[in-house]
């Protein structure tokens, strides 16, 4: 049986977004696929008593710093969005209106949305943009607005987000792998060793 | 000139105990040396309203979990003391005491100090460990003892803790190069590669 990544991210993270460019070459080297699951990552915020890094003293410059310079390593185009963080329930809605039926076209839409939000630092909140990328992707656009105001599209996200913190996940990216768990884009190489030996 | 790396740690940070194992021979493999700095990094945690990671809901159990299998991954003995958090101000006072004119006996007393917490699991904030350990290590045992309780020598860690978080610390384990800052056990590949490359 193919083994399976599950992958947890946050659209308005930075860390989620670099991790988002690498998972699937580290999933694919290994055999292996990617359960793509955005979820909220501020729901968590009011468990863990955190917020958003770069909003946190001290480690707010920091953390801007580090992004660039990992992006820069990693080269993977980053540019911070003007407005930062945004509240990403419409881009999650998306995706998870489009998972169940096309399931290539939810993943495609959730790179397109990060690129616009981390590739261009564009407001990728906006329904205008997921319309347009819906269509660049050969998404029914007008359909997928539509099922994003659906109560079904707003429980399952909230759903999704409680599963996600039942099973342990406080911030982004957060990964599963033969229930391991690992956080952090930081953690990928250990989650790539993790699945090259089996585990130690 | 020789480059320096500061080395920003807290004795009781599992973390920065990990780094103390790896950071010497980072250095030494790029020809720089290390300036071994302790610091309260409770003193940090009014600022950024973060606590300690095992006590911090959802994350106290993942980073259980993520400590023991990082020591694992670098053949590191790793053992959660039984009591922890404890505050480090004894040990750290031990290192501000001889650090001037013994720098070499001062980090061995902190490799010392963290062999018996994390390696062994024991209470390292005692006066009787630090006494077992000085002597272990050659430093007059008696003169340390009564040199913590001075108040140059508390003044010093104060000042050295306020110096950290002035520098932007806020975590740990916390290093600079050239001063560009990083922050974790997690960085250190990316500290190496700075040295290696001269930065990107």
């Amino acid at each position: 049986m193919t083994k399976a990544i599950d992958f947890y991210f946050e659209f308005y993270s930075p860390y989620a977004y670099l991790a988002s460019h690498r998972i699937d070459d580290i999933a694919e080297k290994h055999g292996c696929t990617v359960n793509w699951r955005p979820f909220m990552l501020g729901a968590t915020f009011s468990i863990t008593g955190h917020g958003p890094l770069t909003e946190t003293p001290l480690m707010g410059e920091y953390s801007l710093l580090d992004m660039q310079r990992s992006a820069r390593l990693f080269e993977i185009p980053f540019q911070m969005p003007e407005e930062f963080p945004k509240v990403s329930l419409s881009c999650a809605r998306a995706f998870y209106a489009l998972v169940d039926d096309q399931p290539e076209k939810a993943k495609a839409l959730a790179k397109g949305i990060y690129h616009e939000i981390f590739g261009l630092g564009n407001d990728g909140t906006q329904p205008e943009v997921i319309a347009r990328l819906a269509k660049q992707y050969g998404i029914d656009a007008e359909a997928l607005l539509e099922s994003i105001q659906t109560p079904e599209v707003k429980q399952r996200l909230k759903d999704e987000t409680g599963n996600a913190i039942e099973r342990g996940v406080f911030g982004a990216p957060f990964f599963f792998v033969d229930d391991q768990p690992f956080w952090g884009n930081d953690r990928l190489d250990q989650l790539g060793r993790w699945l090259e030996t089996g585990g130690w």
